[in-house]
């Protein structure tokens, strides 16, 4: 499985950006995402999201971020944490694609000199300043082999692809 | 070259959001961004991280984007307009790597619908709803096949990647 671990989310500041990082999560192929700062909001959002687009994305506010890379490594998953500052993802994808358990890293602005200790890899996805959120989905991509194309969420409603047009199926599902 | 034009931004409400776009234009090989609404503040911060990490990446806010596109369109340019609802992007992409110009539509929460008309075409980087930070950077990352991994800034200051440490380079360059 894949999950995603956001750090420093600060709910007044950060939640629009958050929000991003976690729809970028489900839609581009992590199981879960956890956020060390609690946020009922932004889990009630999330959530909305997946009963109504299916899947079964699960998010969790309010984690302790260091005991949860410990228990994460402990179970013998990886922990990978992204950032600038990191070795190229590109160089380092196959190897992931062949762990069981990935734990993806995103932190807001600062992000506690720890985390780069306590990682199994740092890697950069770019090394110019630019988005957590872009970070995470063109690593998802690398990742899941771009599969994130075809997955099929099974949800309440769907949106099919139209040239000038918003088209929104409801698929008659109850959930 | 490409382009991206940002609209619906709202300088208090999308401040942060509207970074982060302007950043991944910068970063995933746009040449320059323009916005709709007039923000001085993410102008000069966008400038300042283009003197400091280099490149020529140019933004521009205040500018009124029907007329804009239009004129683009005048211009022999193609407009994209990124949208959950729009036909598939991966089946564009080679159509659309032989454009000359291309400008990348990205808009905030709420899209005036006349843009679907406009657009030459609506395309969706999955039809889920995640975050038009992710859909520019995917766009981008497959428009340019990828070339944002290896291209040279020439900043003053660069990042070296390295396993664990935050390695920041002095170029000597002044600017």
């Amino acid at each position: 499985m894949i999950g995603v671990l956001r750090i420093g989310h600060r709910p007044y500041r950060d939640k629009r950006i958050t929000t991003h990082v976690a729809l970028v999560a489900r839609a581009f192929g992590a199981q879960a995402i956890w956020i060390d700062c609690a946020d009922d909001r932004i889990e009630a959002n999330i959530n909305r999201v997946t009963r109504k687009f299916g899947g079964d994305f699960k998010i969790k506010s309010g984690v302790e971020w260091k005991e949860f890379i410990h228990k994460w490594k402990r179970n013998s998953g990886t922990v990978v944490h992204l950032t600038m500052y990191g070795m190229p993802l590109d160089k380092m994808s196959s190897k992931l694609k062949k762990e069981k358990d990935l734990l993806l890293v995103v932190g807001a602005e600062k992000v506690p000199h720890e985390l780069y200790r306590l990682a199994d890899y740092n890697l950069s996805v770019s090394n110019q300043p630019h988005s957590e959120i872009a970070a995470l989905a063109i690593c998802l991509d690398r990742l899941t082999g771009g599969k994130w194309i075809d997955k099929e969420f099974g949800g309440k409603i769907k949106i099919i692809s139209s040239e000038r047009e918003k088209i929104v199926k409801d698929m008659g599902r109850s959930g």
